[in-house]
């Protein structure tokens, strides 16, 4: 983080035509971005959302409101371009990047539609409640994975990138990792997820219990990575460190995309420098998840769809905070001296 | 409002490709705006930020921290497009309209400069501590203003208009305005606007007792307006009074736009059915106003400039709402049936 960069923005920002410190948070935003990618000079002109899909072996077990095929059928979403985060990237002007992680069964793409990264792993992982969610090589390779997409989208000019997820029965996941990484009480971190409500909702948090039970010792943040899962998670996680070496700002969504943040700060306390929330979810734990990051969320809109939907909206407000730093007047060019009150 | 347009986009939100309501705020507000433009296709195609400045009386005593020639120099810069609401709007893709109700002294621009609007009632207003801001035919003018200005606009295209406004001293007289019109004690509603502390805090507070203890016995909304000012609030109030005769939704701001949408509610309730509120500014009393209104604001940037900054920021989201609605893929697209879970 170049505090020197971030401290020259705040600097610009005072002296613009406007009352110390009267735009908020976009003035945090903005010195931010010029701390991360080292410059006084931020920019947003290149940002891509990467969205990481994966199944889950937890998804048996009616964790979900949706059958496990739902993950496929959502890649062939994102694929033609349908789902809400590609009509909110395209919105936000960030490009759409969708990678499979594993997903049970490999999507069957037509000609002409958007590309789906094939950085399959495994089919899906196993029951994290009855066993490893997968071996610690497959974690590794996953989180490769994440890592070397945002290398070659960095050489590409992309400067912001997004992270998005789709993965029936990944909240769960997300909850017990949370949970485990954290140290925290399950009951305080599990919430309705997709929509599961009454009996439903009772079994997952007992599926949560149960991962627990199971993983609870680990310590290790690549024993609880590889132990509990998952693959589009892992994937995730090493998108946060590609972005952390890379000098990217990595604007994280809903609860899913911040387990993956975690697990990024565990392996690399130091990436939390490059991280900016871009919205709160309702889901409970996301709140415990972005105080234990010390993250304060861009837009706080009631949304619980992941997909990276947050972080895409959240590009459009960045956006405007380094325009804001760019093209605004400031108080010198009007005449004025630079003495003016502080609030 | 048309709760049958508003209902239908519900429906139709009902049937994407997402789980149940999981767009959250984004679904409420594209139902809304349908609700507000009477047809379950709403847009937000052509928006305009309505920015009117004029000056106060109450700025001769040290309230603010600026001195009343700002006023006029705010102006100047957003003539030039350097202001900040001069880069949002730009940002949000929103036409910027800007009206001088008043200023103490008219602006002198430059050919080649964004037009300032003439719509001058009087050179600012008195000082409403020590007698009535304007005459009732004065107020009655400002707002006559606000409604033929929106009235022009819907003419030529504009669907979707967000307030800004401009002038030292107004966090006085919203103050004000706001303690008689909702009959709150002051010291709960005065915050330190563009930034006094201290001993001009206390001036600010003492200031607004003053103006209450000459004019709390007010109590017909046009009287209120006439007795505490100001120009460009009232002209505001024209502006929100236009929106909800032409249907068209409009976007308050802080905490001196939303003192005119309660001046507009007072005069004709039915018009909060128009309003949506871009953000959340920190000054106290716009909580309350907010509450007195019922609406939820779409932005928590802890933001405190005014000029319409907060709702530009606020337009993207708007229309990320409508756009996901017209451009997201329905579950039947997929082949699957329409029983999905309630969340």
């Amino acid at each position: 983080f170049d505090a020197e960069a971030s401290a020259a923005v705040a600097r610009a920002l005072d002296g613009k035509v406007k009352p110390l410190r009267s735009l908020g948070d976009l003035e945090h935003l903005a010195a931010r971005l010029a701390g991360i990618q080292g410059t006084a000079e931020p920019h947003v002109d290149a940002p891509a959302l990467v969205v990481c899909a994966a199944d889950h072996g937890v998804a048996a077990d009616g964790v979900s409101a949706y059958p496990q095929e739902v993950t496929a059928l959502m890649l062939q979403s994102f694929a033609e371009g349908t789902s809400a985060v590609g009509v909110l990237a395209r919105q936000a002007g960030a490009r759409l990047v969708v990678a499979d992680l594993g997903v049970a069964e490999a999507p069957r793409l037509q000609p002409g539609q958007n590309q789906v990264l094939d950085r399959r792993v495994r089919a899906g992982t196993a029951d994290s409640a009855a066993g490893p969610a997968m071996s610690l090589a497959e974690a590794q390779q996953a989180v490769a994975h994440g890592v070397a997409l945002v290398d070659d989208l960095v050489d590409e000019g992309v400067d912001l990138v997004g992270l998005g997820e789709m993965g029936i029965g990944n909240t769960t996941t997300a909850s017990a990792l949370t949970a485990v990484l954290l140290d925290r009480d399950p009951a305080r971190l599990v919430g309705p997820g997709t929509g599961v409500t009454g009996e439903a909702f009772a079994r997952k948090l007992r599926k949560v219990d149960a991962i627990l039970a199971r993983h609870r010792d680990a310590d290790d943040p690549w024993d609880v990575l590889a132990r509990v899962g998952g693959l589009e998670i892992a994937a995730l996680a090493g998108v946060v460190l590609g972005c952390a070496a890379r000098r990217v700002p990595v604007v994280l969504d809903g609860f899913i995309t911040t387990a993956a943040a975690l697990v990024a700060w565990r392996l690399a306390p130091a990436c939390t420098d490059v991280m900016v929330a871009g919205h709160l979810s309702p889901e409970p734990g996301h709140q415990v998840q972005l105080q234990a990051l010390g993250l304060r969320p861009v837009l706080d809109l009631r949304m619980r769809l992941g997909e990276g939907s947050g972080a895409a909206l959240a590009i459009p407000v960045l956006r405007s905070a380094v325009t804001v730093l760019h093209e605004m007047g400031s108080f010198a060019d009007l005449g004025l001296d630079d003495e003016r009150p502080t609030a």
